[in-house]
């Protein structure tokens, strides 16, 4: 007998004792769905599925652009602490409905399902999920502080995590909010890694930013000494900073959603031709063609921003006949933890003023 | 001195006199803007750019969602040609106020600037342009037909197409609306071609429709007798069209909105591995998940449709931990247009099967 997902009864008895590594057992709706576009999670850890681990949270690190619209929205701290628990309640998940992101969470493992043993944590060890918070099943008891600085909320709550869901224990070496922060945006870096070559130009819009000190970063020690970084940043006091790091070969303050003055900012330092890899990293919406008119013929265009429009980026690209691979940036590239911990304890420096902003 | 975009003045006489390839020498309103988001264009052909081409136009293509929007509006094909002339007069572009959406337009090559001899179309060709007409200045004489039927507008007027704006001569061995309804996907077969070599394992969501088929035609010929391509279909009639073609080695009736049944669809297939490049051209909201779990570890998941969305899609992949790499669809490739052309003009059956649906 099949059910309606095409596995047979049996199969289902065997998925429901052990859970699916997808988390597909703790949609309630709808019916059939995965767990990060399902409407509305089962965050019960009284139900037990081997596959899983049950964690006691203390902190959410909210995604940038979902902190931003909640801000927005509510006016206030307070504001965002009742938006966010009011979407757990009817979720059982922090999946913002406007924005359609997520965050991640810091918190303690509480209990290690018989399945699995294989993920290298033990009980009582602190982690960071690595999976977004869109398909995290949650409960939340209280909100006990809202930090704008950082997006981060601090709660009681408990959350699962399924097999599939990557997570990281936290870093011993380095102040616990510091990693959080970093391992938010753990994938950007390695994404830059792969992307960037010796010699290439690379752009990067929103530098001064948290993923763009890290993909500006990335790409200085990937260019080499032929290459060149070009940071763009809109706010004077980040590329300030950005430029006393030395990663770039230029900064320029420009606001990055006007497509024209990144435009005249990037391509007479590339010859008039446009750098050969774009990264986006830039918040708010309305950046995709800028990104788009830095970008070199045949080069890449990589957006990191949850922010970011398909139809803006595709339609836009099109519409001026601009031959760039345009990609999506995805959080996750096997050991971006490591990588991107590895990259700030090279840079002192960097790591001081990741500290002293986001730590 | 500086202007506005921070372009010396002298700077901007050449530009005036060239145009800039980006049109922004034709927005009249708001100043600074790029032709897309502009509110009004200047369509005057009499002032002469060097970058440009003036096009006597004979059909307006209009989007089908905004000549949908138009008849409701209006109640009849008159009232419809009314509000084209009110948009076309007031915005100097046939921009749809209310859905935003524009189309593509026909007609003769009637004048080529100095700067724009390199676009391989002499005066007199018959072209269609492939920007999209919500950034293309329009100016109209008079409205001589509407067809509803095909959303087509016959009328007498003058396009300008700046040096950035995608367009391709109209081919003369096949019917001009089977010529329209491909170049509208032009670019999905070039990008195929790209990506997938021999051996690869390549799956297409949506299939039978008509940029699955384009794009299942160019991975037949990619991935040569060693490698393997699967069609995903949910419609058994489209499915029955697919596997007349003989373009796939399994074709699977599944709703690819169903990533755990497209999951079992793909996966016994690849050995449990998944397939190297997997192709998203489903036209509607759900998809993104499906197409990653298809995906092969560091594989390539491609997203053609517009429906995509860019979160769901990224926070797909991170959370269940999927590496694999993420591609915003591009419209325009390089040569995209004779490339579609020829791709079917080789298989007579792919010919046929398009003309009698969408000829």
């Amino acid at each position: 007998m099949l059910n309606g997902l095409g596995v047979s009864s049996e199969a289902t008895q065997r998925t429901l004792a052990a859970g699916d590594p997808l988390g597909t057992h703790r949609v309630l709706d709808p019916p059939g769905a995965l767990p990060q576009p399902a409407e509305r999670l089962d965050a019960d850890a009284s139900r037990s599925f081997e596959t899983e681990l049950v964690v006691d949270v203390e902190t959410l690190n909210i995604d940038a652009a979902s902190f931003r619209q909640m801000e927005d929205a509510s006016g206030s701290p307070d504001g965002v602490a009742r938006l966010v628990l009011e979407t757990v309640a009817r979720r059982g998940k922090q999946h913002n409905p406007v924005t359609g992101s997520g965050g991640m969470l810091l918190g303690v493992v509480r209990r290690i399902g018989s399945l699995a043993a294989h993920r290298g944590v033990a009980v009582g060890d602190r982690i960071a999920t690595l999976a977004s918070l869109s398909l995290t099943p949650l409960s939340l008891r209280r909100i006990v502080a809202v930090r704008p600085a950082s997006a981060q909320i601090d709660v009681e709550g408990t959350a699962i995590l399924f097999a599939s869901a990557p997570l990281a224990r936290m870093p011993t070496d380095m102040p616990e909010r510091l990693a959080l922060a970093l391992l938010d945006v753990a994938g950007a870096a390695p994404q830059v890694a792969r992307l960037a070559g010796p010699g290439d130009t690379v752009a990067v819009l929103g530098a001064g930013g948290k993923s763009g000190l890290l993909c500006a970063a990335e790409a200085r020690r990937r260019v080499g000494r032929g290459g060149r970084v070009i940071g763009i940043e809109a706010s004077p006091e980040f590329a300030a900073d950005l430029r006393a790091l030395a990663l770039c070969d230029h900064v320029a303050v420009v606001d990055a959603r006007d497509p024209l003055a990144v435009r005249d900012a990037v391509l007479p330092l590339t010859g008039g031709a446009g750098a050969d890899l774009t990264l986006s990293c830039v918040n708010v919406p309305g950046v995709e063609l800028s990104a788009i008119v830095a970008t070199r013929d045949r080069g890449k265009t990589y957006f990191f921003a949850m922010s970011t429009s398909f139809t803006a980026a595709a339609l836009g690209a099109e519409g001026i006949g601009k031959d760039v691979d345009l990609y999506i940036g995805n959080g996750y590239a096997h050991g971006h933890a490591d990588h991107t911990l590895a990259l700030v304890r090279e840079h002192p420096a960097l790591a001081a003023l990741m500290s002293s902003r986001y730590g």
